[in-house]
C-alpha cells in the first residue's frame, strides 16, 4: 500500500511488519481492540500474539473490544490461550466454550458503560490499543473503518496504539463517522442528538500522533455471514409487529415518525425486510446499534430516510454493494461510538421502537438473551438492555419453540433475566403478539400463551398457570415446578411429556 | 378556611363539601390522584367515594397515583371494593392482600414512564384528577402540597379536576416546586438539568380553570411513620458504603460531587444518616426519589448543599420542623415531577450513587425488589429501575437475614429478578460488601458469599456453588436446587436445614 493514506508524514516511519508490530503487546497488558459485531476488528496483530503464545512464550492479556469481534480475533487468541479476561460481549465459539469453562473470566456489560468505565480507570490502564484504521488525516487523527465501538475511548486513553490500516475499505468511507466523546459526571452536558440523523462530532477520531508505537498494512477484510432469507417464521413475526405498529398510530396512541431499533440476527433483519412488503411504513429513521444488510433494500426504496448505529455489519455481498455506491448511502448513514447509538438518554429522547431477540421469554413476561439452562452464556446482553429499558415500545421477539418443536420458547419461569416483566412491552412469535402493557401478570400470562405458545404447549402452560393461580399471588408461581419445562427436556430430550 | 387561598376568583364559587365533590367520580371513572409517597394526596374525597360504594352504589374504578399514597386513599379505597386497576405502585396493607388475591389489578410499573402513557393515551382517558393543593395562584394554576409525583400531566390531560386545598402546609411552600412537563418524542429536547439543584420549569402546575368542577376545603395532614433510629445493621451498611465511595475517591476512580440517591425505607435513611458521623463528606447534593427526615439533619450540617426530589416524605415529626424554618430550608430543596427526579437521561448526565434495598439478591447479583417467593407483591419496583439501571455506581442494600436468622436474604437464585446482574454494581450487607463491577459470575459468587451472606449461611452457599460449578457454565446453577432455601423455609419455617 503506497504511504498515502498516513497523510501525517511524521508517522509513515512506524510501519513497520505484523510480527514486529506484535511485540509492543507484552505479557500481562490490557489489551483493547477496535471493532464492534464483526467489523472493524484488527486482523493481523491477533494473529501474531496468538503465534507468540503458540510458540511457548508466556502471554496472558486481558482482552476488551468494542463487542464481539471476528473469530480471527476472538477465537484465535482464545485457542492459544491468551485470554484471562474478556469483556463487554463475544460471539465466538471457542472463546464462549473457554468462559463456560471458567477458563475465560467475563463479566455481561451493558455496551453504554464500556467507555465510561474505561475513561474512569475502572477496566485499569489501557496499555495496547490495537485499532482498524481507514486512515490517518493530516493533523494525526484516526479515521476508522465499518465500526466505532468503543474505538474513540480506547485511544484517547492508551499508553500506546498500534494500527491496521487496511485498504479493503474505500478512500471514500471517510466523512461517515461522527465522533463525540462525552464529558464524565458531575460535568456532563446533554447529548445534542435530536434525530436520528444528527452529527455532532467530528468524522475523525482524536488521536496523540507520538502514541502510535506501530502501523501495519493489511488487505484483510471483514467476513460476516451472509444471512439467509428469513423463513417464513420470522416473516409472520415482522408482519405482526408492522401490522401492531400501524394499528396504534392510527388509534392515536403513538406519533408517526419514530425511529427503529433492530437488534442483530436474522429475525431482526426480517423484521427490516418486512418494510419493504408494507405500504404503511416511509422515510423511517433508524436509531440502532448495528446496521444489516437489510437497511440498503430499505435505503434503496425510500422506505428508510436515515440509519445511525455504531457498527456496519453487512455481508461481503452487502459490502460489496455499500462500497460500489458509497456516493448514495453515506449521506444516508452515520456511525457513532456505542456509547452514543447505545445511549439511554437519547434512546427515550427520540422515542426508539426497538425489536430484539430473546433466548426464552416467560409467561409474564420476563426474557432470557444471555443464559441457556441458567448457566451457560450464549453471547452476552449486549446493547439490547440500553434499548429495552429505554424504548417508547420494546418488542422481544423469539420462534416459538427450538430443536423441531422439542423446545418452548414460551416457558414457566425463564432460567435467568436479562430484561424483567417492568420493561418489555410486546412479546412477539410466529403465532402472534401479546401487548403486556396494560395487563397484569395474570392477563399477562393468559395473553402470551394463548397468542404467542406454540399450540403444542397451550396447554401444558396454561395447567400450569392455573395451579399456580390457584395458590394466589400477584405474580402466581410453583417453586417446584417451574423449570420443570427444562428439566423434562434434559432428561428426555423434549420438554413435552412422554 | 378563608378564600385567600384561591386567588383566582372565579373558582371561588366551585368550593363545595366532600360528599358533593364526589358526586363527580362516576362508576367506571378513571380516577387520577395526586400523591407520591404518602405524602400530598387527596384525604376527602376518596374517603366520600369508598361511603357510597359502602352504601350499596355500584362503584368500580381505575385508580392512577404518582406511586403510593397513604392508607386513608388505598386502603380505604381497596377495602371498601371500589377498584379494579391500580398503578403504578403501591403501599397499603389491604390495597396488597387484594392485589396478590387477584381482586384488584395491578401492573409493576417503573415510575418515570406513567406520565408518558397518560399523556399518550395508553392509561386511556383522564376522566377525573382528584388533587391536594396549597392554593390556586392569579391565573388559575394548581400550587401542589409535599409531593409533585405525576400531578403535572394528570391536571394537564384530565376532564374534571376536584381539589383539595389543605391549610395543613403554609403558603410558604409555594415556589419550592419546579414544575416541567418534557416534550414527548418524536420532538422531545433535552432536560436542560446539569446539577440537581437546576431549574427549569414554573412553580405551579398549569391548569385550565374551567376544567375545575369543585373545590374542598381540608384540614387534613399527612401522615407518615416515624423511622425508628438505625439499628446496629442497618449503621453498619451505612458505613461499608460511606467508607468504600471515600476510597474509590481516594483512589481515583471517582470523581467527588457526585449527587446520591437513597431509596425510600429506614436503611435507606440510615445511609444517609451515615454522613452525619463522616468527616470525608461535605456539600453532597441529593438528586433522588423521596427525601427523607435524614435530609434535615444534612442540611443543617452543611453536609447535603441541595436535595431534590419528587416529594417530601417527612414524618409528622419533620414535618413540623421543615415547616418551622421553612425560610432556611427552602432554597435549597427542589421538588420535581417524577418523570424529572427519576428521568434516565438525567441519573446517567449528573453520575448519580444510588441506594436501593433488595427483599433478597443472588449469588450471582440479581436482585427481587418485589415478589416474595417469586409470586407475593410487596410494594412494587416503583423508581428503583430507573436508578439502578443509570446510575454511576449502583448499590443494592438488604439486612443478611430476615426472621431472626431463619431466612437468608443471600440466596442462589432469587425467586423474582427486577435487577439483572448487568444493572447491579455493589451488594452490601451488614457484614460487608461486594464490588462486582470486575468479576465474573463465579468470582461475584465468592465474594456475595464471602463478604455479604450471614455466616451461617455461607457453608451451604459455598457448598451449592462448588457443587454447581462442577457442572460447569459461565454462571453455574443446578436447575432442581435453585430455591431450595426457600422451599425449606417453606416446609420447615426455617432456611438452614435441621
Amino acid at each position: 500500500m503506497p504511504h498515502e493514506r498516513i497523510r501525517f508524514a511524521p508517522l509513515r516511519d512506524k510501519v513497520t511488519d505484523p510480527a514486529s508490530a506484535a511485540r509492543h503487546v507484552a505479557d500481562g497488558s490490557n489489551l483493547f481492540v477496535s471493532g464492534f459485531s464483526p467489523v472493524g476488528y484488527p486482523k493481523l496483530i491477533p494473529a501474531e500474539v496468538a503465534k507468540r503464545a503458540l510458540a511457548g512464550e508466556h502471554l496472558r492479556i486481558n482482552l476488551y473490544a468494542g463487542a464481539s469481534t471476528g473469530e480471527d480475533l476472538d477465537d484465535v487468541l482464545a485457542e492459544a490461550g491468551v485470554v484471562v479476561w474478556r469483556r463487554p460481549y463475544m460471539a465466538a465459539k471457542a472463546m464462549r466454550q473457554r468462559i463456560n469453562r471458567g477458563e475465560i473470566l467475563f463479566k455481561d456489560d451493558h455496551l453504554s458503560f464500556t467507555s465510561a468505565q474505561v475513561r474512569s480507570g475502572g477496566l485499569g490502564s489501557v496499555d495496547v490499543a490495537v485499532v482498524e484504521a481507514l486512515a490517518i488525516n493530516e493533523k494525526g487523527h484516526l479515521i476508522p473503518t465499518m465500526s466505532v465501538g468503543n474505538t474513540p475511548t480506547f485511544v484517547r486513553q492508551a499508553d500506546k496504539i498500534i494500527i491496521e490500516m487496511t485498504d479493503a475499505c474505500p478512500m471514500d468511507l471517510e466523512g461517515i463517522h461522527d465522533i463525540f466523546i462525552p464529558e464524565d459526571p458531575p460535568y456532563r452536558m446533554p447529548i445534542p442528538i435530536y434525530r436520528a440523523s444528527d452529527r455532532i462530532g467530528k468524522p475523525y477520531i482524536e488521536m496523540d500522533p507520538h502514541k502510535v508505537v506501530a502501523i501495519v498494512y493489511s488487505q484483510e477484510r471483514d467476513h460476516c455471514p451472509i444471512f439467509p432469507p428469513p423463513d417464513q417464521g420470522a416473516h409472520d413475526i415482522a408482519a405482526h409487529i408492522l401490522d401492531f405498529v400501524e394499528h396504534e398510530i392510527k388509534a392515536g396512541r403513538m406519533p408517526k415518525g419514530l425511529p427503529w431499533q433492530s437488534g442483530v440476527g436474522d429475525v431482526a433483519n426480517a423484521v427490516l425486510l418486512g418494510f419493504l412488503e408494507n405500504d404503511f411504513f416511509h422515510g423511517l429513521d433508524l436509531y440502532s446499534e448495528v446496521l444489516q444488510d437489510a437497511v440498503l433494500d430499505l435505503l434503496d426504496l425510500g422506505k428508510v430516510r436515515h440509519g445511525s448505529g455504531s457498527a456496519l455489519t453487512f455481508s461481503t455481498r452487502g459490502q460489496d454493494r455499500f462500497i460500489k455506491e458509497l456516493y448514495r448511502y453515506k449521506e444516508r448513514v452515520v456511525l457513532r461510538p456505542v456509547e452514543i447509538s447505545n445511549s439511554p438518554e437519547v434512546i427515550r429522547r427520540l422515542g426508539v421502537l426497538s425489536v430484539n431477540t430473546a433466548l426464552e421469554i416467560d409467561i409474564y413476561g420476563h426474557v432470557n438473551s444471555t443464559h441457556l439452562w441458567g448457566s451457560e452464556l450464549m453471547n452476552g446482553i449486549g446493547g439490547s438492555g440500553d434499548f429495552v429499558r429505554n424504548a417508547a415500545l420494546s418488542f422481544m421477539v423469539t420462534p416459538a419453540t427450538g430443536k423441531g418443536g422439542k423446545i418452548s420458547r414460551i416457558v414457566p419461569m425463564v432460567t435467568h433475566v436479562d430484561h424483567s416483566e417492568h420493561s418489555v412491552d410486546v412479546v412477539v412469535t410466529e403465532f402472534g403478539l401479546a401487548d403486556l402493557r396494560n395487563l397484569s401478570p395474570r392477563q399477562a400470562a393468559r395473553a402470551i400463551i394463548d397468542n404467542c405458545a406454540a399450540p403444542a404447549y397451550r396447554d401444558l402452560l396454561s395447567d400450569y398457570l392455573a395451579r399456580a393461580t390457584r395458590q394466589g399471588g400477584h405474580e402466581p408461581h410453583i417453586l417446584e415446578e417451574v423449570f420443570s419445562f427444562h428439566q423434562r427436556f434434559l432428561q428426555t430430550g423434549d420438554m413435552r411429556p412422554a
